[in-house]
Formats: structure tokens, C-alpha cells, sequence
């Protein structure tokens, strides 16, 4: 029986804008016992794996917004030596990288784990670029067609050694055999790249991939690679289109659509009771201080709001202007019921644009049950509002709901992340 | 009193050319449970440090010259959640890496570790480059102005945070201290990175520099910025004239000696008697394949010698087009000594160019004396010639000579790598 697919999306305090000022929650980022604990408890309720994602600008306001946050490598490669089944995803981008340097991290943390390593292909953001040399990032289609290249070149390093490549025989003194090495040779558009991998084939043949393509070079370009496709959905409808038009897409790339897995994100606020939740949902809203509130919806919206009065509503603004249709859906949600400023980022932005469930583990179960029955996901990607407390509400009361219910394993069959995601070992690619 | 510095060098197998194919030899380089076993051996011997360098070239021959190799910072990073007291130096390219993410991955490291952490800068080698792109470096001179621009860039984004600037305080919201703040804006003739780094300065302030310059501009690079300086020396003088050298650049770059430790590479090979060490040797020379020994003295001398009769004298060559020192001096030495193409490279290329050290640990612990009490080194880069069995005899019976000697510690007195190596924490520099 199908079952569905969980990830835990770590984030230093969690996910709820102000999760850090939680009496309970952890808020800080840089102590690799932090995540210890949370990995623990994640591999504890047979998550899949974990997501780290990777945000290397820092917004110089004393009011958090930026986490101070570990480096994702050298994070989940520590968390490979505490954890042993849970599969390890972190972001990498394709634009402040070189692929030969990617190809080695993540072929590396594979062989490390024992095969539990992920690539979340990112193309990144303008904040980051003057971190690197560069004034403004390239214009999108550009920035995929590099990521479409470098992802290619890396597949391509991975599969440098056919499986059966490595010999090590001290008696003859045969390390390997020569004819089952192809040096790569890569000369394209971005790269140029001869190999091969100073790393023979990892333990899945090649890390997984994931990607959260939501424009339509990012959709063609999960598709087109992609095993994992995470995703921003608010409504069950918006999911069912989303996921209907990835998998079509995947089978036009001549892939197969269970190799894809869509999965949203959803923090879920879990109470014994349904007043519970609210109470818990009411507490974090109560943290959010109002500067922070302003930076974050300022970035939601891609426009400068930091000095707008909090009472009033939003400011009119010119919807053909706004820099990306999460801008026009925040604009246009907040006029329609009437928000004040303070409304708007206290409702629509504290989750990072992502679905809140809010209730006791039965309706949470049934909501996530809703949507991977009727294809609007085949699993989600966990936020906890703070942790480790929101963690540990899911993993002891949701989880047991979903396993009583056969939506979800009791314990890991296999030991790589590809096992726990259903996905194949790809063959070496031929070149 | 003055006691020696000790680092172990990590290679997978161990640093003798033909060390993978001593029986008792670990010749995988991927396991991480092989390398957790060195770090063990090494942390219960009271070394400073572990040492790993970055080779990401492979040479497409069946005979091993190359070894396959985890990344470093990943490997590092897993034994960090496995050691506690160690230090963890880890080598990164200044030629194909950004210095945004060298510093970020450095101080991930420190963090992680508790403040462990160490760079090794290199400019790295022609081999290397045709894997980013590039299809001749840069020249010698420009690739270390590159690397010294490079290396202030990565200590002011080590420096962006003052070490009182975070606060954390739930209470009232404040994250940190904006006044503590000090974005880098970097714009020089290599790189422009704007800053800051979003990560909090690590727990030694910055991690200790390492370098192994042996040029002009390598030695003037090291004298510059490193606490430690890896060198391969084989005899008393010439280390001494290398160390008083240093010294003096160290001095008239303003910095105090003490905190510039020169140590030399070497590889012991350790018996209980001098016949039971040399007969140790004689079986490992044994193990050198042809093929293997031919590519190891081409790359040394920088000359195509793979077709060479072995049992001939090496071809004539015309020393002023030699491409580096080390090729002259093992040319010279070949010719003065009457050496055949194979006595050549199982004399003076076996041990990469390092002093070998072959004899029973008092032997061993009086030679170690020798330099460091002639002002030839502060302490060694220990190579042990197969592992774990040459770590193991090194660290069981020299280490414990020495300890008797008051030459070594025989616990750890702090628990970072600066406490160990006796340097002090910088302060955040202002910019």
C-alpha cells in the first residue's frame, strides 16, 4: 500500500516567524545539539529525512529575521554520525557554486551516511549574490538554463565510476579497473569540467534529488530531474493542480510520475484539544514584535513596508508592479478582508506563505489524509511552529494517527533514503 | 617548559607510496568508520591535530597513485561529533572556491567542534584546474596575490559579528546588538563580498591558519597570516635555515614567532629493534607496483618518465627547464649516487619527499629532540607510513618516549586547537 512520504524541515527555533521567543523552543542556530535533538526525535517517528535549507545573507536589524544558521553540509555530516536511517537533504545553490565542488560535498556526505544523502537544487536569491562578486543576480530563465547545465555535470561526476569500478586488490596491486571509468569531459554553455570524481559511485548511485520549482522554468526543471518536489500550496484544489502539472511534465521529460514526489509544506500546531492548538497558535502570534513583522512582510511582498503604519491598511500599490505573484496574492488577500498592516503579516507571512493546520492530531491526520488521497501530495514537508515542542507534539500524536491509520510506516524497511522513498537506484548514466 | 606540537597527517592507508597494500592497511578511502579510527588512535596519543589535505584530481590508471577521497570539510565535520579534544585541520583551495564559502564552512566547522577548527590554505595545482573550467592557472605570483586577498577576506567575514554582539534575549526580541555589527563591503582587486557572514563569530574567534608555503610567495603568504607551517625538510640544517627564515618574515610582518609553529612532516617507521623497523620498511618497498612507482616519480619531478626502463639510469635532462626544485634536487641526487630509474623513486619519492624516520622509538623520540630543541621545528607532521598499524606503534611507543622526555603532553589542557598549540584568540579586527 502507498504510504505517504515525511520530511522534517529543520530551522533553528522553528518555523512560525517568532518561534525563537518560545519559552520552549531552541533559538539557537549555531549549536550542532540542537539539531541533534531534533534529527533524534525526527528519526524517532520514521521521518524520511531531513531538509535543511541554506540562507547565507544576513539582515543587519537587531530584530530577528535571519537565523544565525550552520553551514548544511558540515551540519548533516555531523547529524550522519548521530542518526542512522534518516535520510539527509541539504540546499546547494547552482549559482555561487562550482559543480565539481557540489558533485564531491554531496557524493562525499553520501558515502559518509551510507547512502542517506540529498541535493536540493536552488538557484538562489538577489540577497545573496553581493556575498559573491555580483550586483544582480542573472535574469531567471538564464539562472535555470546554468542550473539545468550544472545539474547534468554533476550527474555526470557522480556516475564517473560504474558500480563495479573499484577493484582495491593488494595482491595484484589493481586499485581499479580503467575500461569501467569514464572521465566525464564536460564543454557546454556554463561549464567545463573534465573529471573524473576523485570518489568511486556512492552508496545510491547518485544522491537524490529535490527541487521547489513553482515558476515555470523551476517546474520544468524539477521535472526534469527532480525525485523530490517541495512545494508552497495553501488549498487542496491549488495542490491538485500543482501536483497534476508535475507529474504530467515528468512524464513529458520520459520519466516515471511515482519517482517525483510532491510534497507541501505544512506546520501543524497539534493540541489535545482543538482550544489547545488555538491557545499554542495565539501564544506564538503574541511573540511577533512589530519590526520583525515589517521586515518579513516587506520581503514576503518584495516591497519596502518597514516604515508603513501598522493600524492601517496596506498602502495602494500597482499590481503590474509587484515582483512575483506571491506580492499580488498577499496584496490582494489582505484589500479584499480588509487588513490592516498588522493583520496582513500576522496572518499571511508567519509561516513563510506555507499551510498552518491548527487542531487536535485527529484533524491533522485527516487533513494530510484528504490531500494524499486525492493526489494533492504524496507527502509533506514538516514545520515545526517552534521546536523541539512542536516537534515532539507531531512525532507522539499525529504520527501514531497516521501509522494506526497505514499512512505511514512503523519502522524503516531499508537503510539509504532512496529505499525509505520508494525511488530506484539509477544506473551509471552512459555519458 | 616548551613542549612539541604533534598532527597526524590522515591518508587513507597511510602515506608510504605503497601503504594500501600492506595487509594490515585500510585502503579505503570513503569508509568514515576507517578515518574514526585513526581520529580514536590519534586523540588517545594527546595530538593536536588531525590534518587533511585536498587532492581533487584522480589519474585514470589502473595502478593507484591517487587514493579515492572523502571532501574534507564533511569528513571533518563527522569526526568532530566523534572526538572531542582534537583539532580539525581541513585544506581549501583559494584558486576554485569563493571566499564567502570558505569562511562559512570553516567556521561551521568551530562551531560544531567547540572551536577545533583549522584552514590549511593552498593555491593548488595544475592537475586540479581543468575541473573548474580553467585549463592553465594562473601564474605563481598572481595565484598567491589571489590567495592573500582572499585570506583577509574570509577573517573579516569571521570578524562581521563582535564576540558580545549577540543577545538572544526572548524577553524583548532583541537578536542581536546592531552596534556590534560590522558588515564587511569587501571590494578589492579578487572579490567583492559584501557580508555580513550569517553565522555569529565561532568559539575561537577565527580558526587557526595554516599554511605550507616553500616558495617566496608561499613563504611570505604563511609568514603573513599562518599560526602552523607544514614543510617537508630532511635534514637538521636545512630545517633550521627554514624555520629561522620564517621566523624573520614572521617578525617583519609584525607578528610575535611563537605564534607561527613550523612543522615538518615525517614518517616514522617504528620497530622495537632497528632490524624489526627496517625489515618494516623492506616490506612496504615491496609492495611499490612499476607502473605505480613511475607515475609517482613523473609527478614529482614534474617530467613524463612513465615509459622509462626502470633498471636504466634516469634520461638526461637539462636542469634549467625542470619545473620546480624538487625535480632538480632528486635529478642530482639520482645521478651523484649512480641510482637506476627504480632506485630512484624507491628512495627519494616513497614518502612524497618527507623525512623518513626508520628505528626503534627511542631512536625515533631522539631524532624528534634533535630538531626541536636545535630550533629546526616547534613540533611534526606525523605521517604515519601504513594505518592504523604505523599510527598505532607511533602513538604507543614514541608518543609515551617522548611524554617521559617532558617533550609532549600527556593530557589536554584546553579543549580547542588554539589551547593546544599554545596561540592566542584574536580579537575581532576592525575592519
Amino acid at each position: 500500500m502507498r504510504q505517504m512520504k515525511l520530511g522534517l524541515f529543520l530551522a533553528p527555533g522553528g518555523h512560525h516567524m517568532a518561534a525563537w521567543r518560545h519559552p520552549e523552543a531552541y533559538p539557537d542556530g549555531v549549536s550542532v545539539k540542537t539539531y541533534l535533538r531534533f534529527a533524534e526525535i525526527a528519526e524517532r517517528g520514521c521521518f524520511d529525512l531531513l531538509f535543511v535549507a541554506d540562507v547565507f545573507s544576513f539582515s543587519p536589524r537587531a530584530k530577528r529575521v535571519d537565523a544565525f544558521r550552520l553551514e548544511p553540509l558540515t551540519l548533516l555530516s555531523a547529524l550522519a554520525m548521530t542518526t542512522s536511517k534518516i535520510g539527509l537533504v541539504a540546499t546547494a545553490t547552482t549559482s555561487f557554486n562550482e559543480p565539481y565542488n557540489v558533485a564531491r560535498k554531496f557524493a562525499s556526505l553520501d558515502h559518509i551516511s551510507g547512502g542517506r544523502a540529498g541535493w536540493n537544487i536552488v538557484t538562489s536569491s538577489a540577497n545573496e549574490a553581493p556575498n559573491f562578486g555580483i550586483d544582480e543576480l542573472s535574469e531567471h530563465a538564464e539562472r535555470y538554463r546554468r542550473a539545468d547545465e550544472f545539474t547534468q555535470v554533476v550527474r555526470g561526476l557522480w556516475d564517473c565510476f560504474e558500480d563495479d569500478a573499484v577493484i582495491i586488490d593488494k595482491k595484484s596491486g589493481a586499485f581499479f579497473e580503467p575500461s569501467r571509468l569514464r572521465v566525464l569531459n564536460h564543454e557546454g554553455k556554463y561549464f567545463k569540467v573534465r573529471g573524473p570524481l576523485s570518489l568511486p559511485r556512492s552508496p545510491q548511485g547518485n544522491p537524490v534529488l529535490v527541487q521547489a520549482g513553482s515558476s515555470e522554468d523551476g517546474k520544468n526543471l524539477a521535472s526534469k530531474y527532480a525525485e523530490v518536489i517541495f512545494t508552497i500550496q495553501r488549498d487542496l484544489e491549488s495542490a491538485r493542480a500543482f501536483t497534476r502539472d508535475i507529474k504530467e511534465r515528468v512524464i513529458s521529460f520520459g520519466r516515471n510520475p511515482a519517482h517525483a514526489l510532491v510534497m507541501p509544506g505544512v506546520l501543524p500546531i497539534v493540541g489535545r484539544t482543538r482550544q489547545e492548538a488555538q491557545d499554542k497558535y495565539e501564544l506564538l502570534q503574541s511573540f511577533i514584535h512589530t519590526e520583525a513583522g515589517l521586515l518579513q512582510l516587506s520581503r514576503s511582498m518584495g516591497v519596502d513596508l518597514t516604515g508603513a503604519d501598522v493600524d492601517k491598511p496596506l498602502p495602494d500599490m500597482d499590481i503590474a508592479k509587484l515582483p512575483q505573484s506571491r506580492s499580488v496574492s498577499i496584496y490582494q488577500q489582505s484589500k479584499r478582508e480588509n487588513m490592516t498592516v498588522r493583520e496582513t503579516y500576522e496572518k499571511l507571512v508567519v509561516s513563510k506563505g506555507h499551510r498552518q493546520l491548527i487542531g487536535t492530531p485527529g484533524d491533522i491526520a485527516d487533513s494530510l489524509q484528504e490531500w494524499f488521497e486525492n493526489d494533492g501530495a504524496d507527502g509533506f514537508n514538516i514545520m515545526p511552529p517552534f521546536t523541539p515542542g512542536g516537534l515532539t507534539d507531531f512525532v507522539d500524536h499525529v504520527v501514531p494517527e497516521l501509522q494506526r491509520r497505514k499512512l505511514f510506516r512503523t519502522h524503516y524497511e531499508g537503510s539509504m533514503l532512496r529505499d525509505h522513498l520508494g525511488l530506484p537506484r539509477p544506473a551509471a548514466r552512459a555519458g
